[in-house]
């Protein structure tokens, strides 16, 4: 019995519907003009039920503040074939703003949890 | 505003409730006695809803025919916290003759999903 393909597509990590979670680490997070924003850094899974709850975004530089951490709840990011890239519909001064954390930060989630909630919980998300 | 927390807790990529994906890798896979059964290797993530599809383990070893990758539904996976690791409440024979694919194998996901989902698809996910 044989699961190998021919191709020379990445499916061992990667299919048109699902990604390996360390294949998301690292996929680039764009505007909804296809502008880059940065990239996952991680994505933070809820234990029980297995479901993505936060990722986090990686901003390098475009802040002109050094590496950042942005928690953003999954529901903020589409994947977009066309950019094979994370879109998230959300202007860059709402960024800007976000609770964030260094990289040599050490988050306390319990409470930080809900600071990104609160933060984000008034916006619509984006059409799936 | 700081997130930081004082103890040496990594709150960086666990909470009670959450964990980091990249941590999820590596964590210790076990049957209801509590006996080791493997480990995780990666989790397949839906790229539009963020749901943990498979949590694709790696069994080293105990059954006699070296490292293998086997992919099971999230659903069979229960987190224990006494244990620190997934629970996974199937018999051994039952892990043994599930789909599987060597550690150089390349999956075809197209399919195997689909293998994998018929085979565990008659069983009873584990209480929550």
């Amino acid at each position: 019995m044989s699961y190998t393909t021919p191709s020379g597509t990445d499916h061992h990590s990667e299919t048109p519907t699902m990604i390996a979670a360390s294949k998301v680490n690292g996929t680039k997070v764009c505007n909804a003009a296809g502008e880059s924003l940065g990239s996952i850094h991680d994505v933070m899974l809820d234990k029980q039920s297995g479901h993505v709850t936060y990722a986090v975004m990686s901003f390098g530089g475009f802040l002109g503040i050094g590496e950042k951490y942005h928690p953003l709840p999954w529901r903020q990011l589409t994947y977009s074939e066309a950019y094979d890239a994370y879109v998230v519909n959300l202007d860059k001064r709402v960024l800007e703003n976000a609770p964030s954390y260094g990289t040599a930060d050490v988050p306390d989630w319990s409470i930080y949890g809900h600071d990104i909630d609160e933060y984000y919980g008034s916006r619509q998300p984006p059409l799936m």
